[in-house]
């Protein structure tokens, strides 16, 4: 049976050395390791950001995975570190809310304070925990090193601060949690969230004026430049604009606020022979 | 005998977790997967540069890889997904002309429309085919099924519009198809077009003032800041600077036309003692 | 046991498909090799940057692992190429400073120039020797090709003009040799070149207005925007600002100088109750 994957997740930017230090002690310790990249592109310690992307990510790989996520604004203060186990997959990363993104509705199984130091890699820098803490500690677990010896029981993740998307009959007020490379404006409302059967709503991102766009299905049904609302691949509501950057085009960032109405009519691109 | 090496090729941009999830989608498949990434900062759904970049990078890869290319503006519509075989490489990507730049003047030997769902990932998001459909053919295929399962034939591949060279005795106009990292010009001039024995050129980017390239064989053969045509490392011409950045320099892109005239002197650095 | 890990070091940019081109040709050569990526995000063509990178990071990597580092403004010159060994690793660079900047102190055990045709990938691009020289030989070299066989023994390294940091007993002038993601300013004078239980420094970057910087062992040691010093994961002196970025703050970048004199006074920020 082949060793599980361990993956990283940092805000250290892409191609970066740190990294590459992570995945050198990682081998030093386990010389068959897997190790594979989820992101290194979290803004600068965004833990709500860092934690959306795992929480996406980490699903689709085999379970009994581990994923290292080090998005550490507080590296070297009395933050914990922590080794959680969630949905069947393995963590470790800092207690300052990603993982509680991470395992959203549902709660972590177990979860223990990483504290015993015959696992790290020494001596131990204080302001780079990720190389010499958590990346040994993930070769270790890999190794076959027992889960509760890493450190003692804890009660639980330290909660997240996430924006809670506000919804009613008539329409919604959504939070940005994500830009992606497109530039699409992915959303933390939940694509069963939205009205059924609704082609349409007006929309207003931050506060500026108001305008119509589609509720479609992928970025090919509405006309080049226009506005689109769908359900992105990670099941949640995004805005995007067709063939365009969003991001660009609505001056919107993270927690940039949107406000969406649905309409009552269909879309307004049917009738007109564009669409489809 | 090992697993074939996956590429990767997309416009997702570097250190993307949509990357992540194919990867973790393709190692739920084949735990021993071997993956690597070839580029995914190609411009945002330029087919062109996507073509390009893996036509020039699969060669160098072991006969009998698999590689996969998500650039694909028409995700979702109704663009077919194709897995061909060619020069002895397996492909999988949208049937949107990209294969037909990787295949350039020799075509595809085998071409199947990847139809058949039981070797895709489920739920297919209509956003994401590069995960929930090109990645599990490709760990499939490198798991052993059979070409000819993934779909029913196709006649070939869809083909790409790309700019052709105008070539004469007197000079030629070609046209950028990539800026590298150093910002050097990639064009659509094969390296044996060049006429033999020339050693500069009256060149004009975007129509604007001529100057004088000396023809290198290597970026440290001409004097700092001067403009040098060479023959870069996959045989197409570049217009680069030495230790500069042309793209810069010269404020061109892709698409950007250059005029060259072939000069019946020698070197324009002959003879002043700083080449060579 | 293990082929020997062979890692990557260039300035090709994230993402670039130069890097995957270089990869392509070891697993054509050693299927089973294991690539890591350092960074490919040195400055182009900063010998310097990219020695520093590759000396904090090689170390954390398993004895024997073997590091191709391409930075090569002189690619196709008369400059060499050389085969190293430096504190039980193996290394395959132009010789052109890098691999003494690698080395520091200490100096290479065996160099050889890499002369030897028989291992490299042919037609060799006089563009490209980190695909078709350097990478090749990486590739032999970890399928147990014996060192010697490479090409003719060299009495050692090309030196490297590294900035020495001038150091005093009231304070010391430090040129910045790193900026990493976060905008730390990584510079030239060693964390135990500090004076001990000092506490404060005032600084004065690219001889602009002088300010109070208070010496500390994380980053969280000081109220949010303060600058502070401290000695980084390997073992550098480095100028941060809390939850900033220093070189944006200070616009610094490689080369800026910082003049630091020590305070004798405590941390500038106790008994205000802010710090710790």
């Amino acid at each position: 049976m082949p060793r599980p994957v361990i993956t990283l997740t940092t805000d250290f930017g892409p191609s970066s050395a740190y990294v590459a230090q992570m995945k050198g002690v990682v081998l030093g310790i386990l010389d068959d390791a897997r190790l594979i990249d989820v992101c290194h592109s979290v803004p600068p310690q965004q833990i709500l950001a860092g934690g959306v992307i795992l929480h996406d990510a980490f699903r689709h790989f085999p379970t009994g995975s581990i994923h290292v996520a080090v998005v550490d604004p507080g590296v070297g203060s009395r933050r914990k570190i922590v080794l959680a186990e969630i949905a069947g997959h393995y963590f470790v990363a800092p207690d300052n809310g990603l993982l509680s993104i991470v395992a959203g509705p549902s709660s972590a199984t177990r979860v223990v304070y990483v504290e015993r130091p015959e696992f790290w890699h020494h001596p131990v820098s204080p302001t780079f925990h990720g190389r010499d803490i958590m990346a040994p500690v993930a070769a270790h677990l890999a190794r076959g090193v027992a889960f509760g010896r890493f450190g003692p029981a804890a009660n639980g993740l330290q909660p997240a601060s996430v924006p809670a998307a506000g919804v009613s009959a008539a329409g919604a007020t959504l939070h940005v949690i994500q830009v992606d490379t497109f530039g699409n404006l992915v959303t933390n409302l939940q694509g069963d969230q939205l009205p059924p059967n609704c082609r349409a709503a007006t929309i207003r991102v931050a506060e500026k004026q108001s305008l119509t766009a589609s509720i479609s299905k992928t970025y090919a049904d509405a006309p080049e430049g226009q506005p689109v609302i769908l359900v992105g691949s990670s099941g949640r509501v995004e805005l995007a604009v067709v063939n365009g950057n969003a991001a660009q085009v609505f001056d919107a960032t993270l927690g940039t606020a949107i406000d969406a109405r649905w309409e009552e009519s269909t879309s307004p691109f049917e009738g007109n022979g564009v669409a489809e």
